[in-house]
């Protein structure tokens, strides 16, 4: 077999990650970049090709890429472009899919939202595998979503379905979220919706918290872990409103597609019990009487990147022709 | 051809209508029974049954019968049965679909949700065709949803998906649902619910209206759509905070499944502009970016029981072999 490999790329906020993966779902090779770092897309492309290339090479080279599966937020699966990512640092539609193949000799480009790219790492290699009907919800920087209903990803009529962090938990008073509205769950459940949490919490209170010894602008969900763990009571509390808020808004989640799980990922997943016990409770007393007790919450068991770049990779072999983005961009070269 | 037509059967709080459909989705024969005034249902299906055969006959007899199809509240396609149907005078679990087959000879009897009825109805009839990507907002005496998805109605694991008139509008201080929940979305944005309105509005506040002159405990719907068209100020406000709750929730609704459209169904829908307007506005205050002017805004098309009727009816098309509900029956009667 010539084209034995595929590769994963997996485009968050702080990092692209990326690494080639063979059929049996081992990440063979890998590197990253920095994404926040290239306000300019042309040298983020540029500096990923060659990374690609790098990590392609060791592979063998390009003729042994099937194709390349690209999760990135806000990621369109028909059209191949970013479009209106609120925590990259390129503004409107970028088309990434045509500029990484563009770059790479033509090499197959396709692309979606990372959270959708989670949820297909889940079902090939994770929890999910044999479920039918299951959510990933995404908790990193941002809140991310990725639906499957009958076995297939919820790709809506646009190809942006499953925007679940925006969804507004606070329709009065609510924070300011990144894509301009108020009250969106990422505001609250992301990893910096924690952190603003402490500073907001530290700013309005009396309450004595280890926190308080930390300059209040550097502040981690991180360090709010670290001092709940400690069972500092600002940080407690935090974790207790976050799973709440979290646990209301995924009651009303299975009220729309009754899934068989609902499934955390990503980086504040990984504070277990503190953040699920409270998501446990919250769901069990908003839930709707014919939905109770039905839904599992489950923990992603896949490591985060890897999970990622796999599931991202797994697109890579989905491919069988060229696809949307990239053959828009054929035909405008021979025009 | 021997069996030739199908059964349609809409079930609602206050009626059930049903008739014989043919091929070419006209409604052959049709009858109705109220559906409020059986507490047991032993005595509805008795009667129902007699409703049934009566219009069956005219149709040239149960031999002509391909099968039956069933739109019901919190209808569970995958069971056949009637589960916890706030709505409905019956407690529990109730297994329709079996009753009515047995008390029919045997005719193969399929059930899903009244208002996935009503989304298969605007597929096969109605604004949706062609459509793959929708959602169904019935708007009654509760509020119900079917929503499609690649072209499939959304079941969910449990076959109880699309509730989405239960999801939570009002997180705090929300009006007690009949679901005994408080918040949710059909509390409000129901036939009942804006009726309720008017009621609290009246009593709230001493603004001058023309509902006044009615016994509060009487007004309906109907009552405030005509105060409305009368240019009443309560009745328009009830009917333009009506719409923005609902437009609210639909901008979450599109962040889930992104659809082309959402259809509105159901007498309340027939408040025409006076509902439709406000719904516009807040939908465009509140959309995420990504989904900005994407999502249609529709009336069904379909006369109301028409529509219900043939949406079930066409379940009755699709029947294979014994649905589920039928089989464990006949299993249970075997033992």
């Amino acid at each position: 077999m010539d084209k034995q490999y595929v590769v994963g790329i997996d485009i968050g906020g702080t990092n692209t990650v990326f690494g080639v993966v063979d059929a049996r779902g081992t990440i063979l090779y890998s590197a990253a970049i920095k994404t926040g770092i290239y306000p300019n897309i042309d040298d983020y492309v540029t500096d990923l090709a060659k990374g690609l290339d790098l990590v392609i090479n060791q592979a063998g080279g390009r003729d042994k890429i099937k194709g390349i599966g690209v999760g990135a937020p806000n990621g369109n699966y028909f059209t191949g472009s970013i479009e209106f990512a609120p925590n990259l640092p390129w503004k409107g539609k970028v088309p990434l899919a045509q500029l990484i193949s563009e770059k790479l000799g033509g090499i197959p480009v396709t692309l979606t939202n990372d959270a959708n790219a989670a949820a297909i790492g889940e079902m090939t290699y994770g929890v999910a595998r044999g479920m039918k009907d299951f959510i990933v919800i995404t908790l990193g920087t941002g809140v991310g979503s990725g639906i499957v209903i009958g076995g297939n990803l919820v790709y809506g009529s646009d190809g942006f379905a499953g925007e679940l962090g925006h969804v507004i938990v606070r329709r009065n008073n609510g924070r300011l979220c990144g894509c301009g509205r108020t009250g969106c769950l990422e505001a609250y459940a992301s990893a910096t919706g924690v952190a603003r949490s402490a500073r907001e919490y530290l700013e309005l209170t009396c309450v004595e918290s280890c926190l308080r010894e930390l300059d209040p602008d550097s502040i981690t969900s991180k360090d709010v872990y670290d001092a709940a763990m400690k069972k500092d009571k600002v940080a407690l509390d935090i974790f207790e409103k976050t799973g709440t808020m979290l646990g209301e808004a995924f009651a009303d989640f299975i009220a729309f597609s009754s899934p068989e799980a609902i499934i955390l990922f990503g980086g504040l997943a990984k504070s277990g019990d503190l953040l699920m016990e409270p998501i446990k409770r919250a769901m069990d007393k908003n839930i709707l009487k014919v939905f109770a007790g039905k839904t599992k919450l489950l923990l992603s068991q896949l490591k985060e990147s890897d999970a990622a770049v796999l599931g991202a990779s797994a697109l890579g072999w989905e491919i069988k022709e060229a696809p949307i983005g990239v053959a828009v961009s054929e035909t405008n070269d021979a025009e």
